[in-house]
């Protein structure tokens, strides 16, 4: 499959054009004080769907260019793909099928079935593995990968366009890594606009596997993935690892109270609702992390999909 | 004392450019669906201090043109406008001491500490009232009232003129109503702008005055003022009562579960935070009013101070 390019970002701004939001830059002086730096928070939890996930999603279904709508779109994923998949569909006039594997968050599984998706849930990973597999070859449907897909990442990586467009000088750019769809579309539109952008990967300490992965140039699975970080408990694919092994400026790991810390100060301070895998982006600035000192940095906030209660489950522990 | 003009606001915008955050306008697709109407929220819980109150306070003080900077500012506030007051006298080199009536909220009385400004905490709002005469007396300094204050309203209204740049095309405008400061500013923006906008009061049904004090052209207090939304509890102003008077089309009355019902939609759907009064002018999108079917509306979300275990206490309650 070929890697995407910064060609491929453009046209997938052609594409979004009028379909996504042009999510809105914040600022906030508390959040420059407290890392020394000029920050910009990329927005994208007030994407559609809540997360930037929709960009990729209908990007990707876009240039499938399917003839017949009558072929279902598959994918795998309990999160935020699953959402822009489904609404993505929706707006083709196309038939989703969601394969979720355990945990399912019944706020997200209502949000799929509310865009008119099929869901199947599953117990496992590789369960669903097995079912995308049985249901690829019963209905003749077309696979839509979460990240490892280079319609997708070009997809996401209109977002760092957009950021670029309205803040075309910035000199750091920090984003999550899961399985690195978004970290590698903003890769490749920082890279093309302004090959300077330093671009650092953000990872629960919980989590790691991307760090080691680029480091071995080999995807390797996380030592653990209890991290509450739920959207970047993945492994890196072949697409990912290749466009982030030769972007990549550096990582920062982030502790599980740092996640929590980041989306209470988020809510208090800047007013938003992030999820916890978009504070893994914030952490970073707040501990006032020494590459970033004197810097003008932005982060992309990748998602707001949390659910309240949980949210406030959350932020209550004292352990954290 | 002379009421605002429009001129007054567009006067006050040249004043706070550069020094208030020109916020951003979202929209959702699902608001839209639920009113039957294209809905514009301008977010204010994204100014400085959290609330719209800074750009009249801001604004007010800037007027006062005082040649002696030992000469304090003194208000009456417990509220966003001690914030707003309190950060305006940092950023003019001037100190602020604030009278702060029970209930004080802990995060804001930090929020107006950590701003440099002096507080004392009363009992009640009559015990303030004579404090601030004491300290007026003692010290000489200059009171900015909340709301009663043509600077101040014309300030505010550099919100709606913000919004009406932004999104020239709007036929309705939703603001809450307390002391009417706010509402009053829209008012002028908006009709300075385009007289055919129709202007709309909504006020909590536990707090219920400004309707009738309209109604009678005389200000009247509340029947009760146990509503969450905090910030409305206060009557109006005479300077407030004859541009609401004049400029108002209509009121929506809102109810308690409503508040905590639109502020939950805020956090689940839009991802973003709204303090109760905020959510008193989006309670009637969310029903549905009739008459916003089919407009182009525009709400002003006032701003997003709320202390986060108690939003959580309050979305947690099932009497909601």
């Amino acid at each position: 499959m070929a890697v995407a390019t910064y060609s491929d970002v453009l046209q997938a701004q052609n594409i979004l054009k009028g379909v996504v939001h042009c999510t809105p830059v914040l600022t906030s002086h508390y959040l420059n004080s407290q890392s020394n730096a000029k920050i910009f928070l990329k927005c994208e939890n007030f994407q559609r769907v809540g997360a930037f996930k929709f960009r990729g999603a209908y990007h990707a279904i876009t240039r499938l260019e399917l003839s017949d709508t009558k072929i279902p779109i598959i994918t795998l994923s309990s999160g935020n793909h699953a959402q822009g998949v489904a609404l993505s569909c929706r707006l083709h006039g196309l038939q989703a099928i969601i394969v979720m594997p355990e945990p399912i968050n019944p706020f997200k599984l209502a949000a799929v079935q509310g865009y008119g998706a099929t869901v199947h849930q599953v117990a496992t990973r590789g369960e669903g593995d097995r079912m995308v597999h049985n249901l690829m070859v019963q209905t003749n449907g077309r696979f839509v990968h979460a990240f490892n897909d280079p319609h997708v990442i070009a997809g996401q990586g209109t977002a760092t366009l957009e950021f670029l467009e309205s803040h075309p000088d910035l000199d750091v750019l920090l984003a999550p890594v899961g399985g690195g769809g978004l970290l590698s579309g903003a890769c490749l539109a920082a890279h093309g606009v302004n090959p300077a952008i330093k671009v650092y990967a953000c990872e629960p300490a919980l989590a790691l596997d991307a760090i080691y992965s680029i480091q071995k140039n080999r995807i390797g699975p996380p030592s653990r993935t209890d991290t509450i970080a739920e959207g970047l408990r993945t492994t890196l694919g072949d697409l990912t690892l290749t466009i982030l092994g030769k972007h990549l400026e550096g990582f920062f790991i982030v502790e599980e109270h740092e996640i929590v810390q980041a989306m209470k100060i988020a809510f208090e301070r800047l007013k938003i609702v992030i999820e916890p895998s978009s504070a893994v982006a914030l952490a970073p600035v707040l501990r006032g992390e020494s590459a970033l000192q004197g810097k003008r940095v932005g982060v992309i906030v990748t998602g707001g999909n949390i659910d309240l209660l949980h949210f406030c489950d959350v932020c209550r522990k004292e352990t954290y």
